[in-house]
Parts: C-alpha cells; structure tokens; sequence
C-alpha cells in the first residue's frame, strides 16, 4: 500500500451559493492530491507526459458526507491498494478537515496511454520501480 | 420515465491540455441539464432555492468512454428512472457528441433538504405533482 | 462596427458563497460570445485553430457594477469596434441581466498567434474577408 | 507599502488546449495571494466575513506576459501600495514562474460592503491597525 497526504487549502472561487465546495470542484484537489503522492516518489506526472505518457481519468466514483467551506484546510488521503497491472491504475481518496471529520471518500481510476497513438501502455518503469518497495 | 436532452457547447476554458474536456468539468453539464429539465416541467430549481429547498450532491459516479473536445455540441440525456421517494432522487446522465458518439455516462444522487435546518425533507409538492404524470 | 448578442444561462458551479457569480467566471462567458460571434459571420474559432493560429488573451480589463446570479438569462453584447490591424484584437463586451441592467462591462485584448511557431501573425484572410463589410 | 509572497502549484484543471493556464485561472491565483496576505498579518478574510463585512471585486485589470504551464510552481507577489480609505482597496500582483520571469501583472479593485444591507463600509479596525505600521 502507498498512502500519502496532500494538504490544501480551500479557495473563495471553489465555493457556490450553499456556502460549501462545489461538488465537482473536489476532483481538482484530487488530481492534485495524485501529482503530489507522485512527487514524493522522485518522479512528477509533469515527467511522465514529457515522456509521451499521459493519464487520462475513465472513472471516478466520490461519496460526499460533510460540506467543505471556504478557508477549511483539506487533509487529501491518496492511497494506492493495488499495483497497477497493466494500463489501469485506481487512486482512493479521503478528504478531511481540520477536525479530522471525513468530509468525501472517492475512488479515481485512470489508464495509462501513449500520447502519440492514443493506445494504452502499461506504468513507465521510472514510476514503478519507485512503487514497488511498497507493495512486497 | 422522465427524460430531457439539454444541448451545451464546450467552452475553451472547459479544456485542458490533452485537447479534451477535463473529467470533472462534465458536472456543471450535468447541473445544466437538470435544472433543463426541471425548467420543462414548468419549475425551476431556483424557485426551489428560494422556497427554503436546496439539492446537495451526496454522490457522483462517471464513466468517461470517449473524449468531449472544444467547440463539441454536446447533448445531455437526463433520466429520472424512478419517481423519487423521501429525500433522495438520482439523476442518469448520458453525454452525446454531434456523431451521437457515447462520450460519458453518469448516476447523481441528491437529497432534498431544508436550507435552514439543514434537515433532509422530501421533494416539493410542486415538483412532485409535475413529475407523477410521467411515473404512471 | 461589428455587433452580436449571446445569451448564457448562469450556471449554479459559477457561483459563489456571497450569492453571485464569481468574478472570473465572467470570463468563459465572454469567450463563449466571443465564439459565437465568430460563428456567425460563418467561420469559427476552432477552424482558425486547425489552420494553425491561435488567439491567446494578452490583456483583460473589466468593471463589475452589479451581481450576476444563479439562473439568470445573462445577455453578452459583444463589440468589435475597428477592424484589426497586425495581430492584434479586441473585443468589447457588455453583460446585461434581463432587467436588461448592466452588469460589467470588459475589453479583452487577444493576438492572432502561428501555433507552431508562436510567432504573432495576422488575421485569417477568412474572417478579415466577413468582417470587411461592417467597417466599411 | 505591505508586500507578501504566496507560491502557488499550477494544476492540470488550471491548463487548457493550448497548453497553458487559462487566463481567467489567474483570478482565483490572486484571490488565494490576497487571503494569505491578510492570514500573514494575523487575521483571515474568513473572518472578516463572519464579522459580517464581504468583498466583492469591482474592478479587474491583468496583462498576461509569457504563458504559466501545468505543474510551474507561481509566486505571486501581492503589494498594497497605498493603506486604504474608504471603502475601496487596490491589491497589485505580479505572477513569477520558478526561473523568475514575470508571467503577469495585475491590479485588483475591491470594496468593503457590510453583508446584511450590502452597503459600502470601510476596512474593518482590526485589519487597520495591522496594516497601519506597513504605511509610516
């Protein structure tokens, strides 16, 4: 298992009129969430399309169970349960408050593919031997 | 059955730079097309709001199968499969491109909630009384 | 001088905790209109993007003199007031609710751009030939 | 003069199909800039908003220079040339990418409104007297 935490923090634009973040504006912390477990691995996704892969998202799931508000500084929980075989990867995020309250629980699956021909690939080795250590 | 087509144009800003709609901005499509929806049965979400019935989102799931690209027509099939009981009711969303091409299909659950108390509650009996033709 | 409307439904994702829209989100509007307006002199922004120009925004100015809010019908007078010479453009925009009220007013400055090369150029002869006739 | 600097992460979301960050993107760069400018002096806009006084932006003017990229590290330096009087501020913020090149420029007008009457009020007591010194 690969857990890492992403801290950010809520902006006035990701609010709506409810006074909470809107729904779809929790996907961006995700995303974010993901580019960061990646850097702590020594390796950046900005790295991985450089090298003509990139990651698009095929399926995203998220539960929302508490409102997030403006100025909260959001705990982003990023694990990976499985290594990725093959072209598919699946990231699973929690996010909490300050208070340690779960505000939304999400599952984010992505494939990776070839930017060239648009065909799915498997992991570059640069970002799965970084993984590796964590799953034997 | 109730169902509605809400056509949208993907905006520039919408993109990002693998030349195709980012994930999550397919949500605000799917809130445009259920506010279209509900407008066609002669209300608005909007007259909700200020009756004191606000709609959170509790859960989205989203399966993107083909890329939205800048400038595409977009239509959004909402279904309302069933008449909704007590304080939840699920959006279906298909997204069509102008090749009638699949792109995404997608579940929105929402509660209906009293903007005060923050109570759940159920569906208005405005909304309610429009939308029982269709379920009989 | 050259004139066009484009009416944009306000979207609930454009709001914010004080109630309207939030600034910025005016902008995806004035591309929107500023598409539109392209559109119907019968050519479309996205074509010139297959020819390979490009029209990155190099300066915005606008003013906000009153709120937009969630699901009004927001009118977006958009104004070429010259012809542009060299690679240069701007668009002059009004926002209108339908109280018909001004809501901002902005003037967004873009370039003509060769997307290869990022060197600025000059306007497509196929829109510079649709636009002729209003300035004449 | 009162002077902050604020790093920002450009995410994928922020990016668009010309492989930049879109223009009005830096909006919300700069909003973030302003509350951690505030947070730094020991107050939060947040709670200023509790306090019942909300600002809304009435005037917007940025000019882009070079073009900020997915996963550039911004600093966003946020000046307050003059204290403010009245009921009007001016924040100036200048966006510098990682090899210190000046990517934008912007100058943000905003207002102090009271939230329950919306009328003009000025800058609440406990932010003067902590600008105060900056401004002697």
């Amino acid at each position: 298992m690969f857990t890492t935490d992403t801290l950010i923090r809520v902006r006035y634009a990701e609010t709506d009129q409810m006074g909470v973040v809107y729904h779809s504006n929790f996907f961006p912390y995700f995303e974010t969430a993901r580019a960061e477990s990646i850097r702590q691995l020594g390796f950046t996704y900005a790295d991985m399309e450089r090298m003509g892969v990139i990651m698009p998202v095929v399926d995203v799931h998220c539960r929302y169970l508490r409102p997030a508000r403006y100025d909260d500084l959001l705990n982003i929980r990023t694990t990976l349960k499985e290594l990725p075989q093959h072209h598919k990867i699946e990231f699973h995020h929690d996010v909490f408050n300050e208070k340690e309250e779960l505000l939304a629980t999400a599952k984010i699956t992505l494939y990776f593919v070839e930017a060239g021909t648009m065909k799915k690939t498997s992991m570059p080795l640069q970002l799965q031997s970084r993984l590796q250590p964590y799953f034997s």
